[in-house]
């Protein structure tokens, strides 16, 4: 989003407020904290003023890019808790794939010329812990549908809210494919989302890719490649 | 574990299994994944193909100081975001709580030789996520018993289990206080589990404290102070 922006008004400042904050929490004054993103440390600190308080805890960042990711990568990751809840494979493999899929997005974001430390922050892994883990929210829920063994046209169908996860999985397949970056969690779910892949397959092939070494950063990724 | 391993039998080598692993997900084989730490990659290796199989996946890692870390402040954090579960503060605010706790999960291994890559996977986020979002867990139940307003001696007395958090809590203060790494978590549950502080207060000076910079690493500890 920061790009369109800088594209069609690039005379405007970009911040960019991500993290875990339900809209039911913040609304009757429960905690959050979340990522303020800027790349003007003076304006970054006027909003942090404007909008932070002892309720609602705003943390400074200038990686405006790598503050963008976790939201995204956040509802595609929810959709694969899903499913793996609704196949009934337990609260360990959904774990494996927060951290797992945690991996990929600091590979995608290293990538994109995000910086590593974001995804231990706010917008990061604490909006991605937060998604995994609400089997009521949209993403997670289509996700149990559909690991239940409910097609992806019946599910959407009975909807009117929207899934983002169905949007930002096919975005984020392209731009991995582009990069060369290996997303095997996101990937998959694009596949099934939006190419009618079967999810047993897809989680009988995730299982059966090889482990290895935990982090497997390409070596280019650590020199920072840009998106641009 | 690795240190007391190394006084007492200097001759054996040492690895570390540590992760996001159920005993009741493993016993029916449903999937897990978790970190393989061996300073010797030969032997690491040969134990991956002993241990590892497509339902129990063994992630390989030399950074054993890194993959103990966690195993000991999920319990703590466990317990913190069973407090803020049992004030009934909302899913945003533990998602928060597991966001800084990692930060100062990491800000704690960096000062001992850990690697901050570590932390970002299994045995780092996947097991501190997984031990976040147990309420049944004894760690975090007995925190979610604390925020409701029991006292900590009359919830420990009708218990024959072991909660770790509680001993790893003063272990991680002690360690903390005696790098110069500031834990505002780890600490204040080890206040409260203790030294008789009163949740409700420690969870109030928590949330006063300024927010800033959302990953503001001591610099001296970017340079990787050791332990010993």
């Amino acid at each position: 989003m920061s790009q369109v922006l800088a594209d069609t008004l690039p005379q405007a400042p970009v911040a960019v407020l991500s993290g875990p904050s339900f809209a039911a929490d913040i609304a009757v004054d429960r905690p959050a904290g979340v990522t303020l993103a800027c790349a003007d440390p003076v304006l970054g600190a006027r909003l942090e003023q404007a909008i932070g308080s002892a309720r609602f805890r705003v943390y400074l960042s200038d990686d405006v890019i790598g503050a963008q990711l976790g939201g995204v990568l956040k509802n595609v990751l929810a959709i694969a808790c899903g499913i793996a809840a609704g196949k009934k494979l337990g609260n360990s493999m959904r774990a494996m794939l927060v951290a797992r899929g945690l991996a990929e997005t600091v590979d995608l974001g290293l990538a994109i010329g995000a910086r590593l430390e974001t995804f231990l922050g706010l917008s990061g892994i604490g909006d991605i812990d937060l998604s995994c883990n609400s089997p009521q929210s949209r993403n997670m829920s289509l996700g149990i549908a559909l690991g239940e063994g409910r097609s992806l046209a019946d599910v959407l169908g009975e909807r009117i809210t929207v899934q983002e996860g169905v949007h930002s999985a096919s975005a984020v397949a392209a731009l991995a494919d582009r990069l060369g970056v290996e997303m095997p969690i996101a990937q998959r779910i694009d596949r099934i989302l939006n190419h009618g892949a079967d999810p047993d397959r897809e989680f009988e092939s995730l299982m059966a890719l090889p482990f290895g070494v935990e982090r497997a950063v390409v070596p280019w990724l650590r020199r920072g490649t840009n998106l641009a």
